[in-house]
């Protein structure tokens, strides 16, 4: 029997910078806000809270703007038009100007993707574990485009304390037939559930994604997990 | 100032077939588990129980099996690996096997896309309002895979009483610069959101998405807005 999802969002969390101790500013908002973090609850953070704290801001070249940056931050480039670059980054992720931000950061400023996502989450997860005696999962997201359909949405980055894919392989269909689809991305549909409660102008860049099956819970990277190898992309 | 949402499943809903009548179902189903659904609320129906009540159930050959459905259903292929097939429906939408379903279906048959899936979400929305009075928008469901990223993630394929896509141009961020990312396909990130509490296996088609910000509910259509035109597609 399924239960219910709560997804709550972090508010009260206010600017963050270089050095910034994320996991503690978290752990203290959600208390002030009578939501504090449960055991099994899955916290998700935004890229650029990530990419402040870690001080992954970089200046923006006055003459070139944001393009020499793209470059330096791409191993590939698979299209360009005007301004925009859709290109892959050393993580594996495909998107648009290599991830940096220009949003939310000071005029002539840039924030950079973490060096590793992966990481970046496994460290607010074990600070919260250490130092507040709380086990939960953590997600970095980030707001990427995609092909064929309109509009961004928020997949993951990073994670900790999380399996990003679940393998329905060998579990059978309500009629007994063994499941054709198998491994679903979770660690992606549990990123976009929290974006519905971040919006991109409301300066929300957390939230906690509450009740998600427990079986979920283990180990994971989205960067092993979730970055496809060409070789086995049909739809690449 | 942001609030919660909640990700409610609707159990109960049983076996679907053709000509039953999804509306009276759902409505039904949610009253029994004390979760009425409420003005504002989104209700997710997946594309699998939509097919099944418009009759899209259809014989797979027994010789060549599903490949002359997915051709037939196909108005262009994208890529092709042994039985797997990438291609482009008349809706414009870019998945496996043309959106065609073995799964949860009794053996030998298969589940076509419903013809409109956006008047399958109206149709659905309708008689919910004019039958129940209740006021709620309707987004119809489907797993599809994408490019780059492994695991498999639940999209809409239909929507009805809720604006796609929101478009954030021309508001501000927290530090009063101007938005680079301007559109969000919320009604993906709804579709997602609802699949975490649907799981593949455990026969839980519906799910109420409660909460979702009032601004985005109003007219909107999944084929026209968020399939994209290929001319202004840089991820194709």
């Amino acid at each position: 029997m399924r239960s219910s999802l709560a997804i709550i969002p972090v508010t009260g969390i206010g600017e963050i910078g270089p050095g910034d101790d994320l996991a503690s500013i978290i752990a203290e908002a959600t208390r002030q806000t009578g939501n504090s973090l449960q055991e099994g609850d899955v916290l998700v953070v935004t890229q650029k809270v990530v990419s402040k704290a870690e001080d992954r801001l970089v200046d923006v070249d006055p003459e070139f703007g944001h393009k020499t940056l793209v470059e330096r931050e791409s191993v590939r480039v698979v299209r360009r038009r005007g301004d925009l670059i859709i290109s892959e980054t050393e993580h594996g992720f495909v998107c648009a100007n290599a991830g940096i931000d220009l949003s939310n950061v000071e005029a002539g400023r840039a924030a950079l993707l973490p060096v590793d996502s992966d990481r970046s989450a496994r460290r607010i997860r074990d600070a919260l574990t250490h130092r507040f005696g709380i086990d939960v999962a953590v997600v970095v997201s980030d707001t990427f485009g995609r092909p064929w359909r309109r509009g961004v949405t928020d997949v993951a980055i990073g994670c900790a304390g999380l399996r990003p894919v679940v393998d329905l392989r060998g579990t059978t269909d309500a009629l007994g037939r063994e499941l054709q689809v198998t491994e679903v991305a979770v660690v992606d549909e549990i990123a976009s559930a929290a974006e519905l409660v971040m919006g991109k102008a409301d300066g929300v860049p957390a939230a906690i994604v509450r009740g998600v099956d427990p079986t979920w819970l283990g180990d994971g990277s989205v960067v092993a997990d979730v970055v496809r190898d060409p070789a086995d992309d049909l739809f690449r």
